[in-house]
């Protein structure tokens, strides 16, 4: 399923309806969301295969290059695209530097996006995946907003497997169970045309980069490894991420955007605000949106609060809805939200811990605040792909200090609990639908 | 003047004060803006020239690779920049692709802005840039937004100049008079490190494109050659722009955004609704904002208004302010209001025009349409360096078509004469310091 770019023969059939039914970006993306009858699809089957002849050696992993993360594996899968053919055979190929004209689309108009997942090293010695599925999908709904062209999401998630069969056992080996790798999916438009326009050229790639687990130490991999002065000041007293709220200047995201999807353009303009958080001593910014400062995201994770209700005194899990779209609908989010409706209801919460009400609604500053001063503010945690599920211990909000409590000192009950689920299914701890097996191959 | 980045080191001693003084990206980009004393600055003197020894041919002005816009001249200049070092010495070398790591920023999270600026053959036959000053400052304002390194304007500047002597003779050759080339100026991150981080790699390239003349045909380059159905209906009747209002789901910025600089995110996101304009045969989206249709940008351009005021009935310009940030801050706007402001006022005005006055305020769709019932608007035009003054004919909002004049059937009397000013200055018919003189290099 390749899709087939406007062009004036297919306009005219297809613009009344469009014209007249939606909005301009909808509209616009429905008109492209159809097949291609005479282009070739993404098909993962027709894979051309070039091993690396001169593979590297895989670096201990809180070596400098490791904490750089500046290290890949010694493959990438490609799949070049064009508008007047569709997609051209995937290849698996020793990972190396791409020649892109100085023109190309990408390196002008952002005509990119991407997805973050992991390989896990199951303590059963199996690698997996976890809902690979939920990135493959997700990637699509990027590529549709940014102007990319279309796939069958099967076919990058056979991408992605064949790519973590191949590296897998030797950048993940069997002495590392509990750990991962970083796998990131990406497209770009290489389209040399400097022309403000639809790409007419694409390139989809994968590559596997060696992270360091930033779920452990709770630093951002970017974060100064020591810190003075005021910064110093932040990082005492508090365990947890330490957040700093964002600004009426700093709007990471806003209704008609694209907050929602994994596109380049999401990144780059809040690194500004990221570092600045960072050179003060905190770990990530919190972006608050709109007037009444609607708490949105943490970093690029999405961000939950555990509090008791105001009337009931019962527990509640809150994090911000999806409706508007300006929010990524984060894959771990979703899990966690299943699960905690699954396991954390009314009579089957494990131990002691009370049941929790899960919901999805917008919430404020204010509503922090308030459930902080009358105790009734539980745990604060970010949770995503990279940063996994990662309590908050303190937000900086107009220029007071909240202390969230971290329960143990490491983690809130909730978060924890959450946590050794999620692990559980993504080390093979448990045997669940979500954990994706990958078949390794033999060096 | 190049900037340090922050470091553990450097962080101690400026952020008390920034983390009182002022909000957050402002506050971030304050901190990085300061010399780097042991870093080398951006130096056009130490440019290393290479030239090309397979120069291709030029092609003819409406060739089909003009009209893709893939041709670039013969050269490009490039300077790379890194964190540990400053700026290395500048190449001015062949025109050819770049060298970039699938894991490089610049592909991921879209830390890159660009300029655009022409290169005019003179009826006079010399070569002439327009304000080039201005693209330099905006682009370090653009660097600075997007986390990429300061430069001294000066610098860029001469870097464009020495591009534009080398490749300005053989591809805007003599008999090309009243012609130009499209100069892109970019910067991008090509560091390795895939971590959302503050670029510590960046490289900052000129190059030079031929672009078929949009002002002249009015319609855009990727637009269709031929329409068909309901997009040519809407090409019959009107001359001048046809736009298509923005509808809700599709807003290009946002207050605490980035919409004033010249980012790759600012663009890519709007490749759905361009494309679907088009598709339904308008030539670009007029960008509306908030609750009451504040009018804003025309595609990539700024948007004028010429009309009557409801009380005195006095002839007045109106374009969008720049105060919340959410509009390019174009050179030719400025160039367009200072002209207006000194060519178009009380007994200055040629021939038998009116008098202007030139407002710089909101102004939404409501007043364009009681204006226009009222019999009171009397032109409207889209103005930038892609398309130059490009009159409107038509706006599209709501599902009904406002017709708006256009004079002579090509182009309003106001529009007319600020073009006909503009371009005496870009092609010296007119002696201005606006139009600075480039000297040729032999062949």
């Amino acid at each position: 399923m390749a899709p087939i770019a406007v062009t004036p023969e297919s306009s005219g059939t297809t613009t009344p309806v469009a014209a007249q039914a939606s909005t301009l970006t909808q509209a616009g993306i429905k008109h492209h969301v159809h097949d291609g009858d005479n282009l070739a699809p993404l098909d993962a089957s027709k894979m051309i295969v070039t091993l690396n002849t001169s593979p590297r050696d895989v670096p201990a992993m809180n070596s400098p290059e490791v904490m750089a993360q500046k290290i890949c594996t010694d493959h990438m899968v490609t799949a070049a695209w064009d508008e007047k053919t569709g997609w051209a055979a995937p290849e698996l190929k020793p990972y190396g530097p791409f020649s892109i004209m100085p023109s190309a689309s990408v390196l002008h108009y952002a005509t990119e996006c991407f997805e973050g997942l992991k390989l896990y090293r199951g303590y059963d010695d199996k690698l997996r995946l976890f809902r690979v599925n939920r990135n493959c999908e997700r990637m699509r709904r990027s590529c549709e907003r940014i102007a990319l062209p279309d796939f069958d999401a099967k076919e990058l998630e056979k991408m992605i497997i064949a790519l973590c069969a191949r590296d897998g056992p030797k950048w993940l080996p069997s002495d590392r169970k509990g750990s991962f790798l970083y796998i990131r999916p990406t497209m770009i438009s290489t389209d040399p045309a400097l022309g403000v326009q639809r790409p007419k050229e694409a390139l989809l790639y994968v590559i596997i980069a060696l992270f360091p687990d930033m779920s452990k130490s709770l630093a951002t991999p970017a974060a100064p490894p020591a810190l003075k002065g005021d910064a110093e000041e932040k990082k005492k007293g508090t365990s947890g991420l330490k957040l700093l709220a964002s600004t009426e200047d700093t709007i990471r995201a806003w209704p008609g955007g694209f907050g929602y999807a994994k596109l380049g353009a999401n990144y780059g303009p809040s690194l500004v605000a990221q570092g600045e958080a960072r050179a003060r001593g905190f770990d990530q910014v919190l972006w608050l949106f709109g007037q009444d400062a609607n708490v949105t995201e943490a970093g690029a994770s999405n961000f939950f609060v555990v509090w008791r209700n105001k009337q009931t005194n019962k527990v509640e899990l809150i994090t911000a809805p999806l409706g508007e779209r300006i929010i990524l609908e984060g894959v771990t989010r979703a899990s966690i939200l299943e699960l905690a409706r699954s396991r954390l209801a009314e009579g089957k919460t494990p131990g002691s811990l009370e049941s929790v009400e899960v919901i999805e609604r917008k919430f404020t500053m204010a509503d922090i605040i308030e459930a902080h001063e009358e105790g009734r503010l539980l745990e604060a945690f970010a949770a995503g792909t990279a940063f996994f599920v990662a309590p908050v211990g303190l937000i900086h909000y107009k220029n007071k200090d909240i202390e969230i409590p971290t329960g143990d000192g490491e983690s809130g009950d909730y978060a924890k609990v959450l946590k050794g689920w999620l692990g559980g299914i993504m080390y093979g701890k448990e045997t669940h639908e979500w954990g994706v097996v990958v078949e390794e191959v033999e060096a």
